[in-house]
């Protein structure tokens, strides 16, 4: 019988290529096949050795896409057929990643798997933008949730979120973010909460907007904000004025250790 | 005039060293000065190079501990004196790290400074023991929130804790346990609610212990649990009998590019 494959779900960070995590690198720079997301950047996916096979099975806010049975399926039959599978996914892949959907079909399709965690959007704006996820003075918790109002279900639990002492972080939250501003307000939080549109978070491309939960969605939308962006809402913004402000190493000294790695594996 | 150093504040990732990041990685080997908690493993330690300073600065629960002014301060003084400094801190520097207080310390005294991001400790519980943080049929959200009461708080906020479709991770729990427990239960959430206690999580030492909120206090009690560990409650839970029994890798192959990582260093 032939030796069974395995599939590691794995993900890619936010955008830099660095954030990536030393696990994901080797496990990636021995893969036989790969699947990637539309969020994952061309420098990780550099590490992919040139024997490997290459499916872009991305997702992207209005357009078709691959639908998920079929990439379940896909990992399944790779594996089953004794090759080493990578399923890469921006962010991580437990948070909204879809990744326990995947890991499910691979349970009961009897593949052994592993999940690689990846450093997730919300950490890594927090990082390059200087908005502290949580602080003593200004939140206890960090809670993130998904901007995206899935088929058969209500959306988020706005009372909740309206509370204090808490950060906000909303993923794929560009479209919803007239609604969101709406009906937190809606629900009790004061109108003059701050709140930020991170775009391409931890990106040369990134962007911040930063306004209130009345003015960000008229800001956003004379800036043009487009996804993939984070809406963050919450009193730690109110220390971006003196993190945020700090100068970042030049991106392109972040992709050194990156590109180091690959010459090695290209020369060996 | 002397040149300035500069402050990395870095995430090491929540136990395996293997979830440090590249840009971690990188940041580590050219430290001047290392300052570095009490959960940041040894084979991590290892990165540091051979001539630079090293101080552990940790905070165990319950025991006598360097005051994080001290801390501030040093960071100031090493940096300002030119000397290139990492600041270390278990998991992610921004999520319960005092990764922000840092970092206006830092910026009040004019000193550069960056933030590497880190895998948080609930990222790496939910990958190492099948438990996604977010699930279509669980979860569309989830919370971080630090089961230690500060001094002039109340505490997490019980009522919007206590909600459903939800994932709660507690941070620094163990003491916390019966309080989170009776709370949650008390602000209307069932008690058969699942609920897992995780100790030690992603290292080889990896410990999880599931019950419910009626029972969780008493099975973790009888099995001796100690800090670090978090505690996990919601419904995503059900999906670890799934998801959680599948083999890792073992821990060893897990170290084996650090290892190579530091063997190239030493050689150079």
């Amino acid at each position: 019988m032939q030796h069974p494959g395995k599939v590691w779900l794995v993900g890619a960070g936010p955008g830099d290529p660095e954030l990536l995590t030393l696990k994901a690198a080797r496990v990636l720079s021995r893969a036989q096949v790969v699947l990637h997301d539309h969020l994952v950047s061309d420098k990780v996916l550099e590490l992919v050795p040139d024997g490997a096979l290459r499916f872009y099975v991305g997702k992207q806010a209005g357009r078709h896409s691959v639908p998920q049975q079929y990439i379940s399926q896909a990992l399944v039959r790779f594996a089953a057929s004794g090759l080493d599978v990578v399923r890469l996914k921006g962010g991580d892949p437990l948070v909204f990643g879809r990744g326990g959907e995947e890991a499910q079909a691979l349970a009961r399709a009897g593949i052994a798997f592993e999940v690689v965690p990846g450093i997730t959007s919300a950490q890594g704006m927090a990082a390059y933008a200087g908005i502290p996820l949580t602080h003593r003075d200004h939140a206890s918790s960090v809670v993130f949730v998904t901007g995206h109002a899935q088929p058969g279900n209500d959306g988020p639990d706005w009372q909740a979120l309206a509370r204090p002492r808490q950060t906000i972080v909303f993923y794929m939250a560009v479209c919803a973010l007239t609604r969101i501003c709406r009906e937190l307000v809606a629900h009790g939080m004061p109108a003059d909460t701050l709140a930020a549109v991170v775009e391409r978070a931890t990106t040369p491309e990134q962007r911040v907007i930063q306004g209130t939960l009345l003015t960000l969605d008229a800001l956003a939308k004379a800036q043009g904000v487009r996804p993939p962006a984070l809406v963050v809402v919450g009193d730690v913004l109110h220390l971006r004025a003196e993190l945020g402000a700090h100068p970042r190493a030049p991106h392109r000294g972040d992709c050194s250790q990156v590109e180091e790695k690959r010459s090695r594996r290209v020369r060996a």
